[in-house]
């Protein structure tokens, strides 16, 4: 393998890790979104049988999880590592889940910018020789991250338009070293970038100047353009992060208007008073594991998704702090890059 | 690279990270404790001149990772990432010290297994050719924890003789693809084992399954026995953990009894009124980085270092849940296996 140049964000795979398989549970808003008919699963009942919005969102993960199993013929034993997180203190969704599950696990907590988090370090860990299989996870769930972050949702505060709403939902994937693709080509970790918002009922735009870091270095790192692939999406940015990346990219040189899209837009019906969009760790870990995924297969061939998140917590709220944020973007190919 | 075989829980690394340098601050009763002279700073202030203790946590890790790349003579742009975490909610020390620093940036939650995760994730990254040189980072701080976790300080509420004391302080590494060594040479990640403990003041209880657990897996994935190592460390199982252990071990047949110790024993004097012992990411990151590193060059051959941590949050323990826990095992030896 080349060595590093030193400077760079971006990491190449040499023997490029496959997407074996992906699954996703989502709430009854996501599922009468247009995504709806892709979800494995869609959940009725925000408490889903259990007493907590907490216990509910762990067992959509570990549904996830098991679906995604399932759909890969892989056993327990058969994966190596599990990569998962989540938006709940000390990521319990994820615990809790990981606590049923007789694999080795890595807890992981990058906010909304999770799946992505997730899947570089997978790819790392097949790449690099040390797994055959990982699994990645991400979940998150409106009402336990309203009452935790902001408002418990019984209070009916109303939310301005720039507000966003945490998808209810996981998405689970596997990853492997042997398989017909799509194949992950190369990854660029995010920075924590802070320009200084700390209204945190406007993550989007919190969030957008890192997702823009991350893509420029993106194209910096491997010398391509926006055109090198079908579409470029961003995690959970909604309706106000998203035009304001798209305005920030164009000042940095990179027009993405006619293959951008962010999952935080896509997830919900336009009419369905979600204010700006969704947002949450398990955007864009159900849009790409139910929607993206099998157009790898069929419409796209190269895509670059680059999940957001905001890294504050109410208590850095209170104590007058902005909102700092990250993006780790992924490179998925429908094919192993030529002359490989 | 030889190809894994399933079911392992090790890794083996073939081109042996080197840990080139680390650093550690800590606070004023660790400073007082049999370590002190081994830390690069003791805060005698648990605000350490910031308005919170939150804050004041962010800023002890980030002075830990300015002192190791002082220490390592690496800049910034040397670094490749990143991997920290800590117990705050969302991580908030790491994120925020990581604001500050021009590295793409891993967030981990391990809860005190943090130090170990972030070893073993640096480990691969080097390892498999991703990275030249990686900083990891682990923090925690007595207050913060206390009124994040269990009750405020200032309510002065007694602790049972079972409790543990959060570690002040703040561990950094930096791995590197070359240099003298000590090396890592295998790391047995953690499955998360929950024994139905349910008591937040018996967190040494709840996660001495979990560590032994790792370390009866680490000896069976590497073949080796106790007398492999020169010394066994676990993270903070403090006095009560530690003694479960060691009798967990005996009875899968594993004597560890005259080369084992744990970080959350050793970091106090026996009368610094800290009940069990110390507990808390930074208990075996700043117990390595200060006294097990420099001996390592001096006096032990090999250690297996077992970072341990408690996966629950107060949400979980008021909703009735148990206290699932995790541990990950790296084996540190001051020179490459022979023949290699």
């Amino acid at each position: 393998m080349a060595e590093k140049r030193i400077g760079e964000d971006t990491i190449f795979f040499s023997s490029y890790p496959t997407i074996i398989a992906t699954a996703s549970t989502a709430g009854k808003k996501e599922g009468e979104g247009p995504c709806a008919k892709y979800f494995d699963k869609v959940i009725q009942d925000p408490l889903y049988g259990e007493s907590t919005w907490e216990k509910a969102e762990s067992k959509m993960l570990l549904e996830s999880v098991r679906k995604v199993l399932e759909k890969a013929r892989c056993t327990y034993d058969q994966i190596h590592f599990m990569f998962s997180g989540d938006l709940l203190n000390q990521i319990t969704a994820s615990n809790f889940a990981a606590r049923e599950l007789p694999i080795p696990f890595y807890g992981l907590f990058g906010a909304c910018s999770t799946f992505t988090e997730g899947l570089t370090l997978g790819g790392m860990a097949i790449d690099g020789g040390f797994a055959q299989r990982v699994l990645v996870g991400a979940s998150s769930h409106y009402q336990a991250a309203e009452r935790q972050y902001r408002y418990p949702t019984e209070l009916g505060v109303q939310r301005p338009p720039t507000a966003q709403r945490t998808v209810t939902g996981a998405g689970a994937v596997i990853l492997g070293n042997d398989g017909p693709g799509p194949f992950l080509t190369a990854a660029t970790i995010g920075r924590v970038i802070d320009m200084g918002i700390s209204d945190p009922l406007n993550m989007g735009t919190a969030m957008a100047p890192a997702a823009v870091h991350t893509i420029v270095q993106h194209f910096k790192d491997t010398g391509r353009n926006p055109d090198y692939y079908d579409v470029i999406i961003t995690g959970d940015l909604a309706s106000v992060g998203k035009g304001l990346a798209e305005d920030l990219l164009k000042k940095e040189g990179y027009d993405v208007s006619d293959r951008y899209t962010d999952c935080g837009v896509m997830i919900y019906k336009p009419d369905a008073d979600t204010q700006a969009g969704g947002s949450g760790c398990a955007c864009s870990a159900v849009v790409f594991s139910s929607y993206f995924y099998p157009l790898l297969k069929e419409e796209y061939q190269r895509l670059l998704l680059v999940s957001t998140g905001a890294l504050m917590s109410p208590t850095t709220y209170q104590q007058g702090e902005t909102i700092p944020a990250i993006a780790h973007a992924v490179a998925i190919e429908r094919n192993r890059p030529e002359g490989k």
